[in-house]
């Protein structure tokens, strides 16, 4: 069978990499519900299910490597495969970063995994994590470059709430000891850097779109 | 002026991979020096030098671009290429886990970053993170697919250190409370992703070398 034509090829792996952004953010959902409700076979759901992001990316690698070898792009076309390669990497990481929330749930079972001080934090990080995922689902499927903008913005919200999280571990008074603040040290981590890669993904395509990194396009 | 041969471009990412690891280990090195002996102004130029490492990504995917564009390189050269490209990204992030660890230091000066209890083990991640990266270069120069293994059974006794310095932590005699609990939890977490990246990037070596992930060869 002929390769497909090359605009058909860039139109699926957008298509991928936005799938790939929606099951990290289901994924994040679900292990924070998981959290916040403790319940462990919901997180098991989240630990079984990290593998279909994984296929994921190799099928986005895959049909990477196609569109290099049959059509060598050029300009745009090639950054967008560049990006694409790329941007699968992070969305990979954020399922893993989904996956590592849920591994802390299943372990921390039958105990709740979170003291009450700090779960609306966390409500509020899942919430704010899984909302940039989906942006980056919309930009990489969209390639709206304004849209990649709200991301950072976002992000600094995120950050916003990572660093309030250790104000409250730091407090003398804080009752629950040093076991349950590692756990929390390591969640906020988690949630920060998913963030994170979603920033990263939207400003990749960015990148492919206008040829520029988002940080030098005065917007 | 036209470009240079492929073989010529893809000796030139080698190597300049093997300078960013190599780059990455001496950052880390150096941080783990100003961390065991409170050495702020070393940190700071841990902190300073991190812009070095992401120059050299930059050029890692300029160059991997321009063999794509001028000589659309197949099979084992276009899965170099594509290597490359991810491998960058990897060795990007050690550097930016050194930067992470040296903020550490910074952060927390003049007083010293770990207590007495955990220095020993920190010094002995520090060798080991140290020595991953540099075999990470020596693999991704050298193109040794067997020397690749090596990083796996290295990673584990991090693993160890790893895991071991959890249960110091939650030792109910731990001395040092939840702030210092925070950092070295942190901290700890720096190393064992530095040293796993370095796993990745000689990974994608030997996926570049023979055009299957390492886990599916039977050595």
């Amino acid at each position: 069978m002929p390769p497909a034509p090359l605009p058909h090829q860039l139109g699926e792996l957008s298509e991928l990499l936005g799938q790939m952004c929606a099951e990290a953010a289901g994924a994040l959902n679900r292990a924070t519900t998981a959290m916040l409700g403790d319940r462990v076979r919901l997180a098991e759901q989240v630990i079984a299910g990290d593998s279909e992001i994984d296929n994921l990316r190799a099928r986005v690698e895959e049909l990477a490597t196609d569109a290099l070898l049959f059509h060598a792009p050029v300009a745009g076309d090639l950054r967008a495969v560049v990006s694409a390669i790329r941007a699968a990497g992070d969305i990979e990481r954020m399922g893993d970063l989904a996956l590592h929330v849920a591994e802390v749930v299943r372990m921390r079972h039958p105990r709740p995994t979170l003291p009450p001080e700090v779960r609306d934090d966390f409500a509020r990080m899942g919430v704010l994590a899984v909302q940039l995922a989906l942006k980056a689902a919309e930009v990489v499927r969209s390639r709206n470059v304004l849209m990649a903008v709200e991301l950072d913005s976002d992000d600094d919200a995120m950050d916003v709430l990572h660093r309030h999280m250790f104000t409250v571990l730091m407090d003398p008074s804080w009752p629950h000891g040093v076991p349950a603040a590692v756990d929390i040290t390591l969640l906020a981590r988690y949630y920060e850097r998913f963030a994170d890669h979603a920033v990263v993904v939207a400003n990749q395509t960015v990148y492919a779109v206008t040829g520029q990194e988002p940080d030098s396009i005065p917007i």
